[in-house]
């Protein structure tokens, strides 16, 4: 059960399960929760365990509902349809999808390990959302195992349907706290167009942050990542790819517009660069070689754990915003003294700020642990918010209520005890610890 | 108050109001929703009026809150989003975003006096979306005003937010069930490129959606759309613009692919049309000359009512099903001797079947109701739904229960409980007309 009771955010306070179930159908599952719920045993649903915000998180005397077996995908082209069980890889989502020329595009830097179920339950976001949307704009329906045991589908294979509540839309992002997602229906799209890339590096975090936002106001990228100075230095420590270690930043970008429009958008795009300070633009129209850049910034991350130990951070901002989060970020870190690596999905504003410390360093992990509260308070005074992509789970609950504010946590709650009475679904994620009591309406206080 | 008792679904059932308060500010509408709230009085929000479902006919003695002083709009560039308060109109939110070089995509044939507010309250549809979505596709926030008085902020300009639970999609479709919409942050997208028309005749109604199938498995056309032989008589009958009386079918097919793209596109389509046995093809890449088409397809509905009173279907099946649907439609109009014109966004399989039927006729009215339902039911058979993109508003409520099944019925009614215990918001659409009751969970039954 050892292997069951965290995901990827390694959380210390994982409780210990009572049982791991690997349910096989819909119907495993249903007898799972049936018994858990006449009992009111917690049940923990878990996809690949590819979490960063803790929300697989065993919490203590759980039944452990994996979904990692259930991994059927079925492909109808003519609809552009994906029927596609929970424990699925994104990445074998798109090779199934790509053996009919179609593509299925929401692409975690996670995509190779991280599970479809695990996908729509954090309405995961990716590289490509920039241009495509998130995991939400392609789901069309869902098989939903409720808290009393009930199997429902909602939705289908159809783009329009509105008859009844978005119910659909409703489970996407829910992080196992509404039920559990046992079958999804994915919308597909053609396959994309070879990408060229661009990189451009700067010797200003403004200059870059400033390009992110004129390119995103005159054109539409099908990628604008960014890397500031500390990750470009980890990523080149592991790479040796000869990358510029006195950058700034860089900003990866690619176009997947057809023909001579890709390097049309490509030579705007380092113009932009260049009026914005670039001290270096490199582009090619070779996938593979683009794909090296891309690469490196998916392996941001490890390199940069290999500092230390990280604090992950998914805090967004509305674009014109990002120039002062990211600085923002920086006088924290020197505040704190708690050197912060920046990464960003920067065309949807969205930041992956990773605070490094040394784990035997209990007083810098508390100044990192202090850092992490005030990146969130950053962005949120920014108008922005406190997970872009990766959920709340665990690690992100003490701030959701200050987040979404008294009013929205209580819609939250109402949602959470009319499909949950019981508070048996992941009760450790998301939502507070305390079972969700629904507020009685006070019109007098309501009327101020 | 005879103005705004109705839609355009001209319910004769819609009831009597006891007062409608033409907001003008979030406020304006708290405040009303409090005193009705105290008093339990029904409200019915209401935006242009242009429904189809007659989700805004007023219930005896309810407050109608109408939006139509609500009209603000307000693009920001950078982050391409507009801040629209909910009674500006689909056109104008498309022009505003137009001076800026960016779209709004959902265009309902009504897009030129439709609202926002009831686009986003009955999630609507439109031509386009077989290429770019429906409206939930495009919503980042929402202020919403709740049963009890309070007003929500939700989501925000921001493409990627996990932070609680989707509840700005769950208000995206709740046709005014669920709080008062008064705010939409929108998401836009880069101009539209001129588009690339094809029309193609059809001698058989299989041929063409066969036609369909074909074409969507293939590529993404920005339009897909489907008119039959009665629709295309109908619509000769008023233009003169010589469309061939004779065919079974039309097919009018868009792309918006850049450059060489579109008449490599359209020259497919073409031939795809001609393997399916199309007995004339006509193709253009002036976009008047194509626009002349597509407004044949939007005179549709109109023309068709010149020959009699309408009741106006809106049917969806999954692609593959669209010819079953087409073809049964056909028989279901012999056997109850009803004239039915269809009208398809045939590329998302959304169809409006026209039911024709003599207002004096009492026994036609009667067996235009019967086939009515029967075209409901045989979508519902062949996997569909009972609306695609209207709503269910008043009209379709009978049918809902049967569509959505007695769980998924009750997931509704307990999501209405849980956010408008009193069932004071727009009480005569979508659910049951009684109070919402939350069936306690008898895990004995749940078991079978």
């Amino acid at each position: 059960m050892e292997a069951y009771r965290r995901d990827r955010a390694n959380d210390p306070n994982a409780g210990m399960p009572l049982a791991v179930v690997r349910a096989r159908s819909t119907e495993d599952v249903q007898v799972v929760v049936r018994i858990a719920a006449s009992r009111g045993v917690p049940i923990v649903p878990r996809g690949a365990g590819s979490g960063l915000s803790g929300g697989s998180s065993a919490v203590d005397g759980a039944i452990i509902v994996s979904l990692d077996r259930m991994r059927s995908i079925d492909i109808d082209p003519s609809t552009r349809v994906a029927t596609v069980q929970p424990g699925a890889f994104n990445a074998e989502v798109k090779a199934a999808a790509a053996t009919h020329g179609l593509w299925y595009p929401p692409d975690p830097s996670s995509f190779e390990f991280c599970s479809i179920g695990g996908n729509v339950a954090t309405n995961a976001g990716g590289l490509c959302c920039v241009k495509y949307g998130v995991t939400t704009d392609y789901v069309l329906g869902l098989t939903v195992v409720l808290a009393d045991g009930r199997a429902v589908r909602l939705g289908g294979p159809r783009l329009k349907d509105v008859a009844g509540l978005s119910l659909t839309k409703l489970f996407v992002g829910s992080e196992g706290t509404l039920g559990i997602i046992t079958e999804v229906i994915l919308r597909l799209i053609p396959a994309q167009l070879p990408p060229t890339t661009l990189v451009a590096f700067f010797p200003t975090l403004g200059g870059a942050t400033a390009a992110v936002l004129a390119i995103s106001s005159r054109m539409r990228p099908s990628m604008l990542e960014f890397m500031d100075r500390t990750s470009i230095n980890a990523v080149e420590d592991e790479t040796r790819m000869g990358l510029d270690r006195d950058a700034a930043a860089v900003l990866i970008v690619q176009t997947d517009e057809p023909g001579a429009h890709a390097a049309e958008q490509i030579a705007k795009v380092e113009e932009i660069c260049n009026q914005n300070g670039a001290s270096e633009c490199y582009s090619t129209d070779d996938p593979e070689e683009g794909e090296a850049f891309i690469h490196a910034r998916r392996v941001a991350i490890p390199s940069v754990e290999k500092k230390g130990s990280l604090l992950l951070e998914d805090v967004g901002v509305p674009l014109p915003r990002l120039g002062d989060l990211v600085m923002g970020i920086e006088r924290i870190s020197q505040a704190r003294q708690v050197p912060i690596a920046v990464i960003a999905h920067a065309g949807d504003g969205n930041t992956h700020p990773l605070l490094v410390f040394d784990p035997r360093d209990e007083e810098q992990k508390a100044r990192a642990e202090i850092a992490y509260g005030e990146v969130m308070n950053l962005a949120t005074s920014l108008g922005g918010t406190i997970t872009g992509e990766h959920g709340v789970g665990r690690l992100k609950r003490p701030w959701l209520p200050g987040y979404l504010g008294e009013d929205v946590l209580e819609l939250n709650m109402r949602i959470k005890a009319a499909l949950d009475p019981q508070n048996i679904l992941n009760p450790g994620a998301v939502l507070a610890e305390q079972p969700a009591v629904v507020r009685e309406v006070d019109l007098a206080t309501a009327c101020h």
